[in-house]
């Protein structure tokens, strides 16, 4: 079995708990927190989880005690900036890291020198580091890149997920802004607090695995209103009100728009899906219809890069630079 | 620029030298085909590509002469028995191989000593042998497994390639057995020829990534009876003829069918589309509508594989343990 430690118990570390104490193949060997209200409690109490006395530990080290584990599941923060010192502990005490910090899944454009530290820190110490889950990290940057293996030449890549956020957890549909007022939901925009965070690193992402040099990287936002009520979210939305986020990711070689990434997210949405659109040679579209459950798939993405993880070369890695990832359950041989 | 030798100039051979040909990435540095008609002709008439002068040599001493070639592209047999001189010669010269070869795409159970002596000698010299195409090696085993990377559990995988032949090659519409009665469709089939080559080594390669332990792997072939005249493929087929195959892999983990691999490849087919189906936590459906034209896509994906060779461990490979193949056609770094 993998040992594996998890340093971030909040809403998205808790279900990455339960989902990986369902796994055969993994061993939860400790947990990490800094929040006092939960530091000392058992981890499986916060986690809803039977059968997991382990207790919530302030530290890694403290966490860790005289056990070694072999990968660190962090679900703390989106700036990388923020994550940096950890990732480095964590090289340092011999472990892998797999994060869901949006930042991590690109970082060579936008914090080339967090990046380059990084990189040689793990390569020093013979450890991996990878910035993952399902968006950013595999439906609209990893996916594509792997669709485009069938083509003999590619002009550019459009993809799209549009999600029904009426079955998302009452959190995501505050975070697109659903039921805000026009005005509301600017403020917010303003803001930077309702953005899918990830578009412009996803789109670095397959900038470098197609070899494209992007001129530039645009993003925009806007809201999606409701052009009648809408009762199938956490709470009611009257016509004229915001549902959602309609959010549009742009990279340009020259003139040309060689990327597009639509992420659009409403309550109400009559379809999802998650579709990708390569114009090449053959051009391709592919779709998975009635796209994919982001929050289970968030942490399956994290807990199935951990086998690829274990394989892989020493340094900062990205999605398209370790095996493939694919879900097993199997204990290693 | 990588440097690559091209051995087998046969219909798909030639084909695979008018896309390398037009790749900025490679250079064509030799060519090898040992059928007396060709040998010694410019490779670049025998292909149609202007500008190729380079002789076909009768041998691999040959073509390289002083040169020195990364890979070879390597597009002679099905069999694996009649490869494995070739691969050991290229390995013993110090070149990667990357070979349409049905059954190289995963060999460990059907043929493991093979393996086994390719692995180590592949080991040995530093060199790295992978057996890719676009099915097997892409479609029905590969983007399957990555497919499931969104999945916290998996049950079940079914894939289903639907094509219409009517716009493939002739020999692929002779292939698979269009145009003949039902009497001689039976004899065909009898005499193993019209079967697509690569099933079993699918399921092998599905259910190791997967991690499951298949007790049973099976497959059926029947011919796609015309139930009108159909005059959309290189010669009419009437009524009561076959206009294709319809053949399906299964792989059962005790009784539990875990693994359905359908080919069905007719002209006059009114629907083609690529289709994987997880039966999984998340469920998941993704369809390739229109298909994958396979004739431009079984090159796409061997030059695909190229880089991701370049950049893996030496030893016999698989498309699961190489980075996961892209489109990319800049100059490497």
């Amino acid at each position: 079995m993998i040992n594996i430690v998890h340093i971030g118990i909040g809403p998205l570390g808790r279900r990455m708990v339960q989902f990986a104490h369902m796994r055969n193949s993994l061993r939860i060997i400790g947990a990490v927190d800094t929040n006092p209200k939960i530091a000392g409690r058992a981890l499986g109490s916060v986690c809803d989880v039977r059968g997991l006395e382990i207790p919530i530990a302030p530290s890694l080290e403290a966490a860790l005690g005289e056990q070694s584990a072999q990968v660190a599941i962090v679900t703390t923060v989106s700036s990388l900036a923020a994550l940096e010192p950890l990732i480095a502990t964590l090289a340092r005490a011999g472990l892998h890291t797999i994060s869901t910090c949006e930042e991590l899944l690109y970082p060579w454009n936008t914090q080339p020198r967090v990046a380059e530290r990084l990189d040689k820190l793990c390569k020093e110490r013979g450890a991996v580091c990878l910035g993952t889950g399902v968006n950013p990290g595999y439906l609209m940057d990893f996916l594509p890149t792997v669709l485009t293996g069938v083509c003999q030449s590619v002009r550019a890549v459009r993809v799209t997920r549009v999600q029904d956020a009426s079955i998302r957890r009452i959190p995501f549909q505050q975070k697109i802004g659903a039921g805000l007022t026009p005005d509301e939901f600017e403020k917010k925009r303003q803001e930077g607090t309702l953005r899918h965070v990830g578009l412009p690193e996803s789109i670095d992402f397959l900038a470098n695995r197609l070899g494209w040099r992007l001129d530039r990287n645009t993003e925009s936002l806007e809201p999606v209103i409701a052009e009648q009520d809408v009762r199938t979210g956490y709470r009611p939305i009257a016509k004229g009100m915001a549902r959602g986020v309609h959010q549009v990711g742009r990279g340009f070689v020259g003139d040309i728009e060689v990327i597009t990434l639509t992420f659009h997210a409403a309550v109400g949405e009559p379809e999802a899906y998650d579709e990708v659109e390569v114009e090449g040679d053959p051009p391709i579209r592919s779709r998975i219809q009635g796209g994919v459950n982001g929050d289970i798939a968030t942490c399956a993405v994290t807990l199935n890069a951990i086998r690829s993880v274990l394989s892989a070369k020493p340094g900062l890695r990205t999605m398209g630079d370790i095996a493939p990832i694919s879900w097993s359950d199997s204990l290693p041989s």
